[in-house]
Protein backbone atom coordinates (compact mmCIF):
# COMPACT_ATOMS: atom_id res chain seq x y z
CA UNK A 1 0.00 0.00 0.00
CA UNK A 2 1.16 3.54 -0.47
CA UNK A 3 0.56 6.48 1.85
CA UNK A 4 -1.05 9.66 0.55
CA UNK A 5 -2.61 12.89 1.74
CA UNK A 6 -6.19 13.64 0.68
CA UNK A 7 -6.23 16.82 -1.41
CA UNK A 8 -9.67 17.08 -3.01
CA UNK A 9 -12.41 15.31 -4.94
CA UNK A 10 -13.26 14.56 -8.57
CA UNK A 11 -16.68 14.95 -10.15
CA UNK A 12 -17.41 12.86 -13.21
CA UNK A 13 -20.93 12.84 -14.66
CA UNK A 14 -20.11 10.75 -17.72
CA UNK A 15 -18.53 7.59 -16.40
CA UNK A 16 -18.71 3.80 -16.34
CA UNK A 17 -22.13 2.79 -15.00
CA UNK A 18 -20.57 0.45 -12.45
CA UNK A 19 -18.60 3.32 -10.88
CA UNK A 20 -21.73 5.28 -9.87
CA UNK A 21 -22.13 5.78 -6.12
CA UNK A 22 -18.41 5.93 -5.32
CA UNK A 23 -16.66 8.99 -3.95
CA UNK A 24 -13.42 9.70 -5.82
CA UNK A 25 -10.62 11.45 -3.95
CA UNK A 26 -7.54 13.11 -5.39
CA UNK A 27 -4.67 11.94 -3.19
CA UNK A 28 -1.03 13.02 -3.19
CA UNK A 29 1.42 10.16 -2.49
CA UNK A 30 3.89 10.83 0.33
CA UNK A 31 7.14 9.30 1.42
CA UNK A 32 8.20 9.16 5.07
CA UNK A 33 11.75 10.11 6.01
CA UNK A 34 12.89 9.01 9.45
CA UNK A 35 15.64 10.98 11.16
CA UNK A 36 18.07 9.42 13.62
CA UNK A 37 15.95 10.41 16.63
CA UNK A 38 13.12 8.47 14.96
CA UNK A 39 11.03 11.51 14.14
CA UNK A 40 9.16 11.07 10.87
CA UNK A 41 9.12 13.78 8.22
CA UNK A 42 6.43 13.61 5.56
CA UNK A 43 7.32 14.61 2.00
CA UNK A 44 4.81 14.80 -0.87
CA UNK A 45 6.26 13.02 -3.91
CA UNK A 46 4.96 11.57 -7.19
CA UNK A 47 1.86 12.14 -9.31
CA UNK A 48 -1.56 12.59 -7.71
CA UNK A 49 -3.84 9.55 -7.98
CA UNK A 50 -7.63 9.16 -7.91
CA UNK A 51 -8.78 6.61 -5.32
CA UNK A 52 -12.30 5.46 -4.44
CA UNK A 53 -13.25 5.99 -0.80
CA UNK A 54 -15.84 4.09 1.26
CA UNK A 55 -14.41 4.96 4.71
CA UNK A 56 -15.01 8.69 4.68
CA UNK A 57 -11.53 10.22 4.63
CA UNK A 58 -11.42 14.01 4.84
CA UNK A 59 -9.15 16.59 3.27
CA UNK A 60 -5.62 16.79 4.77
CA UNK A 61 -5.94 13.33 6.33
CA UNK A 62 -3.30 10.72 5.54
CA UNK A 63 -4.61 7.49 4.06
CA UNK A 64 -3.39 4.04 3.06
CA UNK A 65 -4.23 3.22 -0.57
CA UNK A 66 -4.31 -0.24 -2.15
CA UNK A 67 -3.63 -0.40 -5.92
CA UNK A 68 -4.30 -2.77 -8.77
CA UNK A 69 -6.52 -5.84 -8.74
CA UNK A 70 -6.10 -6.05 -4.95
CA UNK A 71 -8.12 -2.86 -4.55
CA UNK A 72 -11.19 -4.64 -5.93
CA UNK A 73 -11.06 -7.20 -3.12
CA UNK A 74 -12.42 -4.46 -0.87
CA UNK A 75 -15.63 -4.06 -2.92
CA UNK A 76 -19.00 -5.75 -2.74
CA UNK A 77 -18.93 -6.13 -6.52
CA UNK A 78 -15.37 -7.13 -7.52
CA UNK A 79 -15.99 -6.97 -11.26
CA UNK A 80 -15.75 -3.22 -11.80
CA UNK A 81 -12.93 -1.20 -13.43
CA UNK A 82 -11.39 0.31 -10.31
CA UNK A 83 -7.67 0.16 -9.47
CA UNK A 84 -7.18 2.30 -6.33
CA UNK A 85 -9.08 2.19 -3.01
CA UNK A 86 -8.61 3.98 0.31
CA UNK A 87 -8.32 1.08 2.80
CA UNK A 88 -7.40 2.97 5.97
CA UNK A 89 -7.04 6.40 7.55
CA UNK A 90 -3.73 6.73 9.39
CA UNK A 91 -4.08 7.70 13.07
CA UNK A 92 -2.75 11.15 13.87
CA UNK A 93 -0.50 9.60 16.56
CA UNK A 94 1.54 7.77 13.91
CA UNK A 95 3.20 10.91 12.58
CA UNK A 96 2.52 13.31 15.43
CA UNK A 97 4.00 16.64 14.56
CA UNK A 98 3.87 16.05 10.85
CA UNK A 99 0.29 14.84 10.33
CA UNK B 1 -6.94 5.60 -11.39
CA UNK B 2 -4.74 8.25 -12.90
CA UNK B 3 -5.86 11.52 -14.45
CA UNK B 4 -4.85 12.43 -18.00
CA UNK B 5 -5.60 14.88 -20.76
CA UNK B 6 -6.72 13.48 -24.12
CA UNK B 7 -4.19 14.45 -26.78
CA UNK B 8 -5.00 12.45 -29.91
CA UNK B 9 -5.78 9.03 -31.34
CA UNK B 10 -3.88 6.01 -32.62
CA UNK B 11 -4.64 4.09 -35.80
CA UNK B 12 -3.51 0.49 -35.96
CA UNK B 13 -4.54 -1.67 -38.91
CA UNK B 14 -2.47 -4.71 -37.97
CA UNK B 15 -3.54 -5.58 -34.43
CA UNK B 16 -4.91 -8.33 -32.19
CA UNK B 17 -8.27 -9.44 -33.62
CA UNK B 18 -9.95 -8.99 -30.24
CA UNK B 19 -9.00 -5.31 -30.14
CA UNK B 20 -10.99 -4.43 -33.28
CA UNK B 21 -13.80 -1.95 -32.72
CA UNK B 22 -12.12 -0.01 -29.91
CA UNK B 23 -11.09 3.62 -30.16
CA UNK B 24 -7.55 4.15 -28.86
CA UNK B 25 -6.71 7.53 -27.35
CA UNK B 26 -3.26 8.95 -26.63
CA UNK B 27 -3.54 10.46 -23.17
CA UNK B 28 -1.02 12.56 -21.24
CA UNK B 29 -0.98 11.82 -17.47
CA UNK B 30 -1.35 14.88 -15.26
CA UNK B 31 -0.70 15.62 -11.62
CA UNK B 32 -2.79 18.11 -9.65
CA UNK B 33 -1.04 20.63 -7.42
CA UNK B 34 -3.25 22.35 -4.83
CA UNK B 35 -2.21 25.75 -3.57
CA UNK B 36 -3.07 27.01 -0.08
CA UNK B 37 -6.23 28.77 -1.30
CA UNK B 38 -7.33 25.37 -2.65
CA UNK B 39 -7.01 26.30 -6.28
CA UNK B 40 -5.87 23.35 -8.37
CA UNK B 41 -3.05 23.64 -10.90
CA UNK B 42 -2.76 20.93 -13.54
CA UNK B 43 0.70 19.81 -14.63
CA UNK B 44 1.36 17.30 -17.43
CA UNK B 45 3.89 14.72 -16.24
CA UNK B 46 5.03 11.25 -17.28
CA UNK B 47 4.94 9.24 -20.51
CA UNK B 48 1.85 9.31 -22.74
CA UNK B 49 -0.30 6.17 -22.56
CA UNK B 50 -2.74 4.57 -25.00
CA UNK B 51 -6.16 3.92 -23.43
CA UNK B 52 -9.27 2.38 -24.97
CA UNK B 53 -12.34 4.62 -24.86
CA UNK B 54 -16.01 3.58 -24.90
CA UNK B 55 -17.40 6.79 -23.34
CA UNK B 56 -16.53 9.23 -26.12
CA UNK B 57 -13.92 11.53 -24.60
CA UNK B 58 -12.80 14.39 -26.80
CA UNK B 59 -9.46 16.08 -27.28
CA UNK B 60 -8.38 18.39 -24.41
CA UNK B 61 -10.84 16.76 -22.00
CA UNK B 62 -9.51 15.38 -18.71
CA UNK B 63 -10.25 11.72 -18.10
CA UNK B 64 -9.91 9.10 -15.38
CA UNK B 65 -8.01 6.02 -16.59
CA UNK B 66 -8.00 2.58 -14.97
CA UNK B 67 -4.89 0.43 -15.56
CA UNK B 68 -3.96 -3.22 -15.44
CA UNK B 69 -6.29 -6.18 -15.10
CA UNK B 70 -8.90 -3.91 -13.48
CA UNK B 71 -9.38 -2.11 -16.80
CA UNK B 72 -10.77 -5.33 -18.33
CA UNK B 73 -13.58 -5.38 -15.76
CA UNK B 74 -15.17 -2.57 -17.76
CA UNK B 75 -15.45 -4.68 -20.93
CA UNK B 76 -18.15 -7.00 -22.24
CA UNK B 77 -15.43 -9.52 -23.11
CA UNK B 78 -12.89 -9.56 -20.27
CA UNK B 79 -10.47 -11.93 -21.96
CA UNK B 80 -8.72 -9.50 -24.30
CA UNK B 81 -5.18 -8.04 -24.05
CA UNK B 82 -6.07 -4.52 -22.91
CA UNK B 83 -4.53 -2.78 -19.90
CA UNK B 84 -5.85 0.83 -19.91
CA UNK B 85 -9.44 2.06 -20.17
CA UNK B 86 -11.02 5.52 -19.93
CA UNK B 87 -13.61 5.07 -17.14
CA UNK B 88 -14.77 8.66 -16.67
CA UNK B 89 -14.63 12.19 -18.07
CA UNK B 90 -13.90 14.73 -15.34
CA UNK B 91 -16.48 17.52 -15.06
CA UNK B 92 -15.17 20.92 -16.01
CA UNK B 93 -16.29 22.25 -12.61
CA UNK B 94 -13.71 20.10 -10.81
CA UNK B 95 -10.74 22.11 -12.01
CA UNK B 96 -12.45 25.32 -13.09
CA UNK B 97 -9.86 27.69 -14.37
CA UNK B 98 -7.39 24.99 -15.27
CA UNK B 99 -9.54 22.51 -17.24
CA UNK C 1 -0.94 0.20 -23.35
CA UNK C 2 2.36 1.95 -23.90
CA UNK C 3 3.88 2.94 -27.23
CA UNK C 4 7.37 1.81 -28.17
CA UNK C 5 9.74 1.60 -31.09
CA UNK C 6 11.09 -1.82 -32.07
CA UNK C 7 14.87 -1.83 -31.68
CA UNK C 8 16.04 -5.43 -31.96
CA UNK C 9 15.53 -9.02 -30.84
CA UNK C 10 16.64 -11.24 -27.97
CA UNK C 11 17.90 -14.80 -28.30
CA UNK C 12 17.54 -17.06 -25.31
CA UNK C 13 18.39 -20.74 -25.61
CA UNK C 14 17.95 -21.60 -21.93
CA UNK C 15 14.44 -20.49 -21.06
CA UNK C 16 11.09 -21.56 -19.63
CA UNK C 17 9.77 -24.42 -21.78
CA UNK C 18 6.42 -22.66 -22.23
CA UNK C 19 8.11 -19.64 -23.82
CA UNK C 20 9.52 -21.63 -26.77
CA UNK C 21 8.24 -20.53 -30.16
CA UNK C 22 7.79 -16.86 -29.29
CA UNK C 23 9.75 -14.05 -30.89
CA UNK C 24 11.07 -11.61 -28.30
CA UNK C 25 11.57 -8.00 -29.33
CA UNK C 26 13.55 -5.32 -27.51
CA UNK C 27 11.33 -2.24 -27.59
CA UNK C 28 12.09 1.31 -26.50
CA UNK C 29 9.11 3.08 -24.85
CA UNK C 30 8.24 6.47 -26.35
CA UNK C 31 6.20 9.42 -25.22
CA UNK C 32 4.30 11.63 -27.67
CA UNK C 33 4.52 15.40 -27.30
CA UNK C 34 1.85 17.38 -29.16
CA UNK C 35 2.66 20.94 -30.17
CA UNK C 36 -0.03 23.64 -30.49
CA UNK C 37 -0.45 23.01 -34.23
CA UNK C 38 -1.22 19.39 -33.29
CA UNK C 39 1.96 17.96 -34.76
CA UNK C 40 3.20 15.02 -32.75
CA UNK C 41 6.83 14.70 -31.69
CA UNK C 42 8.09 11.28 -30.62
CA UNK C 43 10.60 11.07 -27.77
CA UNK C 44 12.24 7.84 -26.60
CA UNK C 45 12.03 7.64 -22.80
CA UNK C 46 12.37 4.96 -20.13
CA UNK C 47 14.05 1.55 -19.95
CA UNK C 48 13.86 -0.86 -22.88
CA UNK C 49 11.43 -3.77 -22.40
CA UNK C 50 11.26 -7.25 -23.91
CA UNK C 51 7.85 -8.00 -25.47
CA UNK C 52 6.63 -11.14 -27.21
CA UNK C 53 5.42 -10.59 -30.78
CA UNK C 54 2.93 -12.66 -32.78
CA UNK C 55 1.99 -9.94 -35.29
CA UNK C 56 5.33 -9.57 -37.06
CA UNK C 57 6.52 -6.08 -36.15
CA UNK C 58 9.74 -4.97 -37.81
CA UNK C 59 12.62 -2.86 -36.62
CA UNK C 60 11.91 0.92 -36.41
CA UNK C 61 8.13 0.31 -36.40
CA UNK C 62 6.07 1.80 -33.58
CA UNK C 63 4.00 -0.70 -31.63
CA UNK C 64 1.36 -0.79 -28.91
CA UNK C 65 2.39 -3.03 -25.99
CA UNK C 66 0.10 -4.51 -23.33
CA UNK C 67 1.70 -5.27 -19.95
CA UNK C 68 1.00 -7.46 -16.96
CA UNK C 69 -1.61 -10.19 -16.69
CA UNK C 70 -3.62 -8.53 -19.48
CA UNK C 71 -0.89 -9.44 -21.96
CA UNK C 72 -1.64 -13.13 -21.43
CA UNK C 73 -5.21 -12.65 -22.61
CA UNK C 74 -3.78 -12.43 -26.12
CA UNK C 75 -2.30 -15.93 -25.99
CA UNK C 76 -3.70 -19.34 -26.88
CA UNK C 77 -2.26 -20.70 -23.64
CA UNK C 78 -2.84 -18.08 -20.91
CA UNK C 79 -0.92 -19.92 -18.22
CA UNK C 80 2.63 -18.98 -19.20
CA UNK C 81 5.02 -16.52 -17.50
CA UNK C 82 4.81 -13.66 -19.97
CA UNK C 83 4.07 -10.02 -19.02
CA UNK C 84 4.46 -7.95 -22.23
CA UNK C 85 2.89 -8.53 -25.65
CA UNK C 86 2.88 -6.50 -28.88
CA UNK C 87 -0.85 -6.07 -29.59
CA UNK C 88 -0.74 -3.64 -32.51
CA UNK C 89 1.51 -1.93 -35.04
CA UNK C 90 0.76 1.80 -35.26
CA UNK C 91 -0.12 3.03 -38.76
CA UNK C 92 2.47 5.35 -40.25
CA UNK C 93 -0.27 7.95 -40.82
CA UNK C 94 -0.73 8.42 -37.08
CA UNK C 95 2.58 10.21 -36.60
CA UNK C 96 3.36 11.23 -40.16
CA UNK C 97 6.65 13.05 -40.17
CA UNK C 98 7.90 11.45 -36.99
CA UNK C 99 7.26 7.73 -37.60
CA UNK D 1 10.27 -8.84 -4.93
CA UNK D 2 11.91 -5.64 -3.80
CA UNK D 3 14.27 -5.20 -0.86
CA UNK D 4 13.52 -2.66 1.84
CA UNK D 5 14.59 -1.60 5.31
CA UNK D 6 11.95 -1.57 8.06
CA UNK D 7 11.57 1.99 9.36
CA UNK D 8 8.47 2.07 11.53
CA UNK D 9 4.81 1.13 11.88
CA UNK D 10 1.44 2.59 10.93
CA UNK D 11 -1.60 2.75 13.18
CA UNK D 12 -4.98 2.94 11.51
CA UNK D 13 -8.13 2.70 13.62
CA UNK D 14 -10.59 3.39 10.81
CA UNK D 15 -9.82 0.81 8.15
CA UNK D 16 -11.25 -1.98 6.01
CA UNK D 17 -12.70 -4.62 8.33
CA UNK D 18 -10.77 -7.38 6.56
CA UNK D 19 -7.45 -5.69 7.34
CA UNK D 20 -7.89 -5.93 11.13
CA UNK D 21 -5.26 -8.03 12.87
CA UNK D 22 -2.42 -7.24 10.51
CA UNK D 23 0.71 -5.34 11.49
CA UNK D 24 1.57 -2.63 8.97
CA UNK D 25 5.22 -1.66 8.55
CA UNK D 26 6.61 1.42 6.84
CA UNK D 27 9.48 0.14 4.71
CA UNK D 28 12.05 2.09 2.70
CA UNK D 29 13.00 0.40 -0.60
CA UNK D 30 16.72 -0.09 -1.15
CA UNK D 31 18.90 -0.82 -4.13
CA UNK D 32 22.10 -2.85 -3.86
CA UNK D 33 25.24 -1.60 -5.60
CA UNK D 34 28.00 -4.18 -6.03
CA UNK D 35 31.56 -2.94 -6.33
CA UNK D 36 34.23 -4.81 -8.28
CA UNK D 37 35.48 -6.65 -5.20
CA UNK D 38 31.90 -7.91 -4.80
CA UNK D 39 31.14 -5.91 -1.69
CA UNK D 40 27.53 -4.78 -1.60
CA UNK D 41 26.56 -1.21 -0.76
CA UNK D 42 22.97 -0.55 0.28
CA UNK D 43 21.33 2.68 -0.87
CA UNK D 44 17.84 3.79 0.20
CA UNK D 45 15.89 4.88 -2.88
CA UNK D 46 12.25 5.48 -3.79
CA UNK D 47 9.06 6.23 -1.84
CA UNK D 48 8.34 4.42 1.44
CA UNK D 49 5.70 1.70 1.18
CA UNK D 50 3.34 0.14 3.74
CA UNK D 51 3.60 -3.66 3.84
CA UNK D 52 1.71 -6.14 6.01
CA UNK D 53 3.94 -8.36 8.14
CA UNK D 54 3.18 -11.83 9.55
CA UNK D 55 6.82 -12.89 10.07
CA UNK D 56 7.79 -10.41 12.77
CA UNK D 57 10.37 -8.18 11.13
CA UNK D 58 11.96 -5.59 13.41
CA UNK D 59 13.11 -2.04 12.81
CA UNK D 60 16.37 -1.69 10.81
CA UNK D 61 16.04 -5.26 9.43
CA UNK D 62 16.14 -5.75 5.66
CA UNK D 63 13.12 -7.54 4.22
CA UNK D 64 11.89 -8.98 0.93
CA UNK D 65 8.50 -7.56 -0.07
CA UNK D 66 6.08 -9.05 -2.61
CA UNK D 67 3.73 -6.60 -4.36
CA UNK D 68 0.42 -6.71 -6.17
CA UNK D 69 -1.97 -9.63 -6.39
CA UNK D 70 0.92 -12.02 -5.67
CA UNK D 71 1.14 -10.66 -2.14
CA UNK D 72 -2.32 -12.04 -1.37
CA UNK D 73 -1.14 -15.58 -2.15
CA UNK D 74 0.64 -15.48 1.19
CA UNK D 75 -2.60 -14.95 3.16
CA UNK D 76 -5.12 -17.35 4.68
CA UNK D 77 -7.91 -15.23 3.20
CA UNK D 78 -6.86 -14.17 -0.31
CA UNK D 79 -9.84 -11.91 -0.90
CA UNK D 80 -8.74 -8.83 1.00
CA UNK D 81 -7.51 -5.47 -0.34
CA UNK D 82 -3.81 -5.84 0.39
CA UNK D 83 -1.02 -5.28 -2.16
CA UNK D 84 2.28 -5.57 -0.24
CA UNK D 85 3.48 -8.33 2.10
CA UNK D 86 6.79 -8.98 3.87
CA UNK D 87 7.70 -12.50 2.68
CA UNK D 88 11.21 -12.84 4.11
CA UNK D 89 13.79 -11.28 6.41
CA UNK D 90 17.21 -11.12 4.77
CA UNK D 91 19.98 -12.84 6.74
CA UNK D 92 22.58 -10.46 8.10
CA UNK D 93 25.29 -12.51 6.37
CA UNK D 94 23.97 -11.51 2.93
CA UNK D 95 25.13 -7.91 3.21
CA UNK D 96 27.63 -8.21 6.04
CA UNK D 97 29.08 -4.82 6.69
CA UNK D 98 26.13 -2.95 5.29
CA UNK D 99 23.19 -4.64 7.02
CA UNK E 1 9.73 -8.72 -19.36
CA UNK E 2 12.65 -6.63 -18.28
CA UNK E 3 16.32 -7.39 -18.83
CA UNK E 4 18.73 -7.51 -15.91
CA UNK E 5 22.23 -8.59 -14.99
CA UNK E 6 22.65 -11.12 -12.18
CA UNK E 7 24.63 -9.53 -9.36
CA UNK E 8 24.37 -11.84 -6.35
CA UNK E 9 22.08 -13.90 -4.12
CA UNK E 10 19.91 -13.37 -1.06
CA UNK E 11 19.75 -15.63 1.98
CA UNK E 12 16.62 -15.55 4.05
CA UNK E 13 16.16 -18.05 6.87
CA UNK E 14 12.92 -16.60 8.22
CA UNK E 15 10.55 -16.52 5.27
CA UNK E 16 7.15 -17.64 3.99
CA UNK E 17 7.01 -21.44 4.15
CA UNK E 18 5.90 -21.67 0.52
CA UNK E 19 9.07 -19.86 -0.65
CA UNK E 20 11.43 -22.55 0.70
CA UNK E 21 13.50 -24.28 -1.98
CA UNK E 22 13.79 -21.33 -4.31
CA UNK E 23 17.04 -19.58 -5.14
CA UNK E 24 16.70 -15.80 -4.91
CA UNK E 25 18.93 -13.68 -7.14
CA UNK E 26 19.65 -9.96 -6.83
CA UNK E 27 19.38 -8.62 -10.37
CA UNK E 28 20.18 -5.16 -11.69
CA UNK E 29 17.76 -3.98 -14.44
CA UNK E 30 19.43 -2.79 -17.62
CA UNK E 31 18.32 -0.73 -20.59
CA UNK E 32 19.71 -1.32 -24.09
CA UNK E 33 20.77 1.67 -26.17
CA UNK E 34 21.19 1.00 -29.89
CA UNK E 35 23.54 3.22 -31.84
CA UNK E 36 23.06 3.98 -35.53
CA UNK E 37 25.36 1.15 -36.62
CA UNK E 38 23.06 -1.15 -34.63
CA UNK E 39 25.55 -1.91 -31.91
CA UNK E 40 23.87 -2.34 -28.56
CA UNK E 41 25.17 -0.65 -25.43
CA UNK E 42 24.02 -1.98 -22.07
CA UNK E 43 23.36 0.50 -19.27
CA UNK E 44 22.44 -0.51 -15.69
CA UNK E 45 19.48 1.56 -14.55
CA UNK E 46 16.84 1.39 -11.81
CA UNK E 47 16.61 -0.33 -8.41
CA UNK E 48 17.88 -3.89 -7.96
CA UNK E 49 15.14 -6.53 -7.74
CA UNK E 50 15.01 -9.98 -6.15
CA UNK E 51 13.87 -12.68 -8.61
CA UNK E 52 13.40 -16.40 -8.07
CA UNK E 53 15.49 -18.61 -10.38
CA UNK E 54 14.79 -22.18 -11.49
CA UNK E 55 16.98 -22.11 -14.63
CA UNK E 56 20.36 -21.71 -13.01
CA UNK E 57 21.54 -18.24 -14.06
CA UNK E 58 25.05 -17.31 -12.95
CA UNK E 59 26.58 -14.06 -11.84
CA UNK E 60 27.22 -11.51 -14.64
CA UNK E 61 24.75 -13.28 -16.97
CA UNK E 62 21.93 -11.26 -18.51
CA UNK E 63 18.45 -12.60 -17.83
CA UNK E 64 14.84 -11.96 -18.82
CA UNK E 65 12.60 -11.42 -15.79
CA UNK E 66 8.80 -11.68 -15.69
CA UNK E 67 7.02 -9.60 -13.02
CA UNK E 68 3.69 -9.62 -11.24
CA UNK E 69 1.06 -12.32 -11.31
CA UNK E 70 2.45 -13.55 -14.65
CA UNK E 71 5.61 -14.72 -12.89
CA UNK E 72 3.59 -17.29 -10.95
CA UNK E 73 2.48 -18.95 -14.19
CA UNK E 74 5.98 -20.39 -14.39
CA UNK E 75 5.63 -22.29 -11.11
CA UNK E 76 4.36 -25.75 -10.24
CA UNK E 77 2.38 -24.22 -7.38
CA UNK E 78 0.89 -20.94 -8.59
CA UNK E 79 -0.53 -19.92 -5.21
CA UNK E 80 2.61 -18.58 -3.56
CA UNK E 81 3.58 -14.94 -2.85
CA UNK E 82 6.20 -14.48 -5.56
CA UNK E 83 6.23 -11.58 -8.06
CA UNK E 84 9.47 -11.90 -10.07
CA UNK E 85 10.88 -14.95 -11.90
CA UNK E 86 13.90 -15.46 -14.17
CA UNK E 87 12.32 -16.92 -17.33
CA UNK E 88 15.33 -16.92 -19.67
CA UNK E 89 19.08 -16.42 -19.91
CA UNK E 90 20.00 -14.18 -22.83
CA UNK E 91 22.45 -15.73 -25.30
CA UNK E 92 25.85 -14.06 -25.35
CA UNK E 93 25.46 -13.55 -29.13
CA UNK E 94 22.59 -11.11 -28.60
CA UNK E 95 24.77 -8.35 -27.19
CA UNK E 96 28.18 -9.51 -28.36
CA UNK E 97 30.76 -7.04 -27.17
CA UNK E 98 28.64 -5.79 -24.30
CA UNK E 99 27.53 -9.02 -22.61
Amino acid sequence: MFLARVKGSIWSTRKEETLRGFKFLVVQPITVIYSEDDEAKIVEQGNTIVAADKIGAGETEIVMVTSGSSSRQGLDDKDIPLDALVVGIVDKETFESQY
